[in-house]
């Protein structure tokens, strides 16, 4: 059998086998509806609320103010288009980064048809968002900033606490969003601390279920919702709780933040081994921070003279996964937003692969990439001059 | 161990084992990324493809018409507000009943406050639209009807059919929805011979996941997103695609359509037996549809003289699970609308439970509830009394 190396983690993640057993749990026993007023309701609904406990002491929340969605997306949006709409009578400004992931960006563009105002913020070579542009953005109008805690491209983690404090600042009642998509289960995350006042995060990210993800939506911060029904979660998300994804979003949350230190050392180590070995091949370089400045399961390399596309088919065939920019957007990779804004030369733009690591990452598979990789570049360079 | 009867089944269902065996096969080794571009992101888009066509084959249509979603609150929501943002410059009139679902009753409010005007049309006392009334309402600024397959309380089934041939009549430009949530997988659904436009459907209501729908969007029909991000299912529902809830989905129409005129006949057969029993009990009386007329599934019972609370917990203290009103919507019933809107007198308002039946459900539990019905109304109507 060939050897496999799934370094696509970023994309999504193999499910801890207690998170399987969970979700198979709660749907062929505890298979009631949450809003059922008996027996079999209150079962269902007492694993969303442990589910819920779970998720709020791992950011040291209250229970009340954290809510499921269908995921990461769907967090995204409520957020932000629940923020602009609560606050349009406040303002019509939103400041925002050019590298957040397509659910943010993609719903700033929608605003923009909505009449809000957007600014992007420029960010360095390390794709860190520049403060004083920050304040110097914050006027009258705003109302909303929302800057993701780790790019899903380059690993660039954020100074979350600083860029609120530049905003309580400079004008306190503006609401902090952060994408917490590839942050969560990778970071201790403090919202009160950090002053964030809404974060978002997915399951499948962390070894949970797909279809499932959450919302923090700070005490006393109102927002709209965006679907409408039953009234479940206090108004905020009509809808049956997806019980099995959110007591398994819960169990992977147990899961991620047993030995937290261990495993993100973990995730360190096999990233340092594979930044290594990856620069030690002719003709590479990484996009981003490196090592211990950036995200533990994420780095963004660039190929001289093989594009993409090319080296990701190729790998594939050897068994290697991995993505071309950020594989969460669609079948149509477009030159990356990322790597463009903090300055990625146009050659190497379609030259980049972004290798991500997880729990379940061995360090064989690391060597193997490697390995692979250092067989394939040379010949598929030879193969492109000839 | 006590027996127990699980007559809650429009509430929620058991899933197939079919269908968790292929929920875990998604989340611990098909668990790719449909939007990765290597094999492991193939698999899982095969999959995805795979149950759109068991879908779409259920239904007759075309696979590019079935879109997935978080579920049946979420099919409504698109398909009635991106129906309405879409066809704004048409129109502002919406024409739909009194006994929806909160899914659509909800999303009615919310589109009033957004400047639609919505027409409620009459319902006879077996919950069955008023056609003339239909065609009465429809004018030159009606740009959607909605109309449920299966009301959820009384089981009413609408005539389809006939709405849609008013509709083409007066104005064919006109869009159709229909709420299927409660039909799907106890009727033979074919949109395109009922001119039906957009349906929705839940996974959890057939024996399949929670957390998973689907929207039925007509080819060449144009609705606009509620959610924005990497583009996926052709941009209409962004997100990474939930692979097991899909897949599971899937597993579940393959199976609730396999044999289905004998599963309908049983489902039947247990209304019938339900019926029978609950009408020799004193002070019984059944709403809506009767039999065959009605749904396979839904039979609503008002009990002279007993809170429908109070029996709920008596039932369930004997192991019995039914629904106060519709249980979809909350913890805090209200007066049904639908009992309301069919005259149901206001004494009977209260005192009312559904009792729904799937493919689990056993004739031993018809019975045991029956019994416990016959033990525990006089009990109940004494203690009253007293």
């Amino acid at each position: 059998m060939q050897m496999e190396a799934y370094l696509d983690n970023s994309a999504t993640t193999q499910a801890f086998q207690t998170v399987c057993d969970k979700v198979v749990q709660m749907m062929s026993q505890d298979y009631g509806n949450p809003s059922s007023l008996h027996r079999k309701g209150m079962e269902a609904e007492q694993h969303v609320r442990m589910a819920r406990e779970i998720i709020a002491g791992s950011l040291r929340v209250s229970e009340k103010e954290i809510f499921f969605t269908s995921g990461g997306t769907e967090s995204n949006n409520l957020a932000i288009i629940g923020a602009a709409m609560a606050n349009r009578r406040a303002g019509n400004h939103i400041i925002t980064t050019p590298i957040e992931h397509a659910s943010v960006s993609a719903v700033m563009g929608f605003l923009e048809e909505q009449g809000f105002t957007i600014t992007y913020l420029p960010v360095n070579q390390y794709g860190i968002v520049n403060l004083r542009a920050l304040e110097q953005a914050i006027c009258k109008d705003t109302i909303l900033v929302s800057v993701m805690y780790v790019n899903n491209e380059i690993g660039a983690v954020q100074p979350i606490e600083a860029i609120s404090q530049v905003i309580r600042r400079k004008k306190p009642d503006v609401l902090f969003h952060v994408d917490a998509i590839q942050a969560y289960g990778k970071f201790v995350i403090r919202p009160r601390r950090q002053g964030i006042d809404l974060l978002a995060a997915s399951g499948h990210k962390i070894h949970g279920p797909k279809g499932v993800g959450f919302l923090y939506v700070r005490d006393k911060v109102k927002i709209k919702p965006l679907l409408f029904g039953g009234g479940q979660q206090n108004g905020l998300r009509s809808g049956t709780e997806n019980v099995p994804g959110a007591a398994g979003l819960g169990e992977a949350v147990r899961e991620i933040y047993k030995n937290y230190e261990l495993k993100v050392d973990y995730l360190y180590h096999l990233k340092e081994r594979f930044t290594k070995g990856v620069l030690k091949l002719e003709g590479t370089r990484i996009n981003g921070p490196m090592y211990r400045d950036g995200a533990p399961h994420i780095v963004s390399v660039s190929f001289d003279g093989v594009r993409s596309e090319v080296l990701l088919h190729a790998l594939e065939d050897q068994g290697v996964y991995a993505s071309a920019g950020s594989a969460c957007s669609s079948h149509h990779p477009m030159p990356s937003a990322t790597l463009k804004s903090i300055g990625v030369e146009k050659e190497y733009l379609e030259s980049t692969l972004r290798f991500s690591f997880g729990a379940f990452t061995r360090v064989e598979e690391i060597d193997y990439a490697l390995d692979t990789l250092g067989k394939l570049l040379p010949v598929l360079r030879k193969f492109k001059r000839a």
